[in-house]
């Protein structure tokens, strides 16, 4: 997927994202902080910042970092190409983060170039890297019309309440309550009305922005039930889970180079169907001799997937061995099989390796 | 680690256990309920059993399945060596299967032959893998001291709960709300008067043990504070984090078994030391000619690796070359590098490969 062309927003409106990302991950218990924190290779905020930016009618994205990570920030984007971003120095706690993130609307000292606020902002977490277009536009009309909406999920776990001496005092009913998630958007003058007049208090220990909006400016969120994919990134098994939804979703196109001879023409028939009902994306098989090489040159092989790892493709050498023209169909599956192993795993020390089907 | 002998229970008293194996796994959109999904070639609920199987204290392990998931859940124990369990058939709804679970302590028709009631029990999901004996003790002593406990776990997000138009009613002040996790205990007699008092409604409808014996017993259950890996696995993303979790728990106890020639000697001594660095564990390197045949014979490492995945140990061929003794130190780190990528991955299908450091 590209960047798309500006499209028109939902209900037409103009619409700008924040996304906090000043939190200090603590319950990673890593040193990272979690947005930071590398996922394939590519830091979480990075595809939560694409995630915004490949939908076309979000106009900006603002970036709230805590002052020591502005640098790394500014590099991510420039490694990453992202293209609408802005970075905005944060507050000591998430709510004052994102009030500084929305005054770059508002306030010219905030910003070099006071950008265009937008009829709605959507707020959303920097750790939450897969939030699909159509959750996004439909929080986003629901704040159009309810002045303030949030995607939720339903409780995974039964929410109780502690007494003082750490005995339970009541269980909440599960299917009464909800967990509010991410993204959530509001019309902008009402978010930053609320913003404005709440307390200190609100914004060091307050969590919710949904609460501030009833609080200060009586306006009841409209609830939007989201999807599974919403999750925040918290623990260390939420990076694994990330990072395997990820190798899922990575293209599943794949480049087989072969330099077959005549005789075996039927690999490249028989191969690619034993792919197809594995990989659902475009196969390209070429005979050409792009290596130029004999396959038994690891040297060079490895050499070349160096080189190519640099553009982040990963090239695995295949020696498909078939003297027997019986086992044929076996030894293909067995290298479709192994090349479904690599797709999978992305092994990166793995590359110029030479296998044998 | 080894299933412990009979070791005394924490406050020295006798203990059981009941683990509800009936969902339905909906949640994560496949056909398999999650208990019985596959984590490493092992099925989620055989780790939860051996988790408490392992726990010298525990006397019996009751595993409540659906009725059509009975042979399954035997077939498991069979494979898996579990050597504590019952299987006993489930209800309708969680509540009657635990409850079903109880009555085998307490009711003869509910078992071929009545096992030993227990001072304590603990009820544990069969879709949490991760249990460690500490946390187990603890929640034990507590339903020993207070009639009843259970693990707690801080919020992740903000609870709210909705109004009858879907617009949000009041946030919950997540300080003083937790989630209800597992492992449970209760004291027997306890937890089976309030299943025994209980409506048809709670049977049907409620999802907490806590608040069966808070409502019928008033016992107010002792809350305890449980590590981050109590979590239950819910949807796929869980199914990825937990199989990392797994692999990266799995032994790191790696034997390298080399033909290493008098004059490359020293790759017996540099490899384990690039390796230490990354393993904790006792690395063994035997010069021996195990396999009894030139590293060139691809087809026989294969067959070798065939035969030896059938007991679970992943087998990979590695060819150190080093012509240049002055890049000895180079390849020997390409070839740790390998290996770690090898038992990272644990890939079974680049068994009997051979790779060249």
């Amino acid at each position: 997927m590209e960047l798309g062309s500006p499209g028109a927003a939902p209900g037409g409106v103009s619409v700008s994202a924040v996304l906090p990302a000043g939190g200090s991950g603590e319950r990673l218990g890593g040193a990272t902080p979690k947005q930071f924190c590398a996922v394939q290779g590519r830091p979480l905020v990075s595809y939560a910042v694409r995630a915004m930016e490949r939908i076309s009618w979000i106009s900006d994205v603002i970036v709230v970092v805590s002052p020591e990570n502005t640098e790394t920030m500014k590099t991510i984007i420039e490694k990453y190409g992202h293209k609408k971003v802005t970075v905005v120095k944060g507050g000591i706690t998430r709510h004052r983060s994102i009030f500084n993130g929305l005054k770059v609307f508002a306030e010219n000292e905030f910003s070099s170039h006071l950008l265009q606020k937008p009829e709605v902002v959507i707020i959303h977490d920097a750790v939450r890297p897969f939030v699909e277009e159509d959750i996004v536009a439909k929080v986003v009309m629901a704040a159009k019309e309810h002045g303030a909406a949030g995607a939720i999920r339903p409780l995974v776990s039964t929410v109780i309440a502690s007494a003082a001496d750490g005995c339970l005092d009541h269980s909440l009913e599960r299917a009464r309550y909800r967990a509010s998630e991410m993204p959530q958007a509001f019309l902008f003058d009402t978010i930053y009305e609320a913003y404005q007049q709440c307390t200190d208090y609100d914004l060091d220990y307050g969590t919710e922005c949904l609460h501030l909006v009833l609080k200060y400016c009586k306006t009841n969120a409209k609830l939007v039930e989201g999807t599974a994919d919403l999750w925040k990134v918290t623990y260390k098994r939420d990076l694994y889970a990330a990072d395997s939804i990820i190798k899922d979703n990575l293209s599943q196109q794949v480049c087989v180079t072969t330099n077959v001879k005549e005789t075996l023409a039927q690999v490249g028939f028989l191969l690619p169907e034993s792919l197809k009902s594995q990989i659902k994306a475009h196969l390209d098989i070429s005979e050409n001799n792009y290596f130029s090489i004999g396959m038994e040159d690891l040297t060079m092989i490895k050499k070349f997937a160096r080189e190519t790892k640099k553009k982040n493709i990963l090239v695995y050498g295949l020696l498909i061995q078939c003297k027997d023209p019986l086992l044929l169909q076996e030894t293909v599956n067995s290298a479709a099989a192994l090349i479904m192993a690599l797709i999978k795993d992305r092994n990166p020390e793995l590359i110029g390796q030479l296998l044998v089907a």
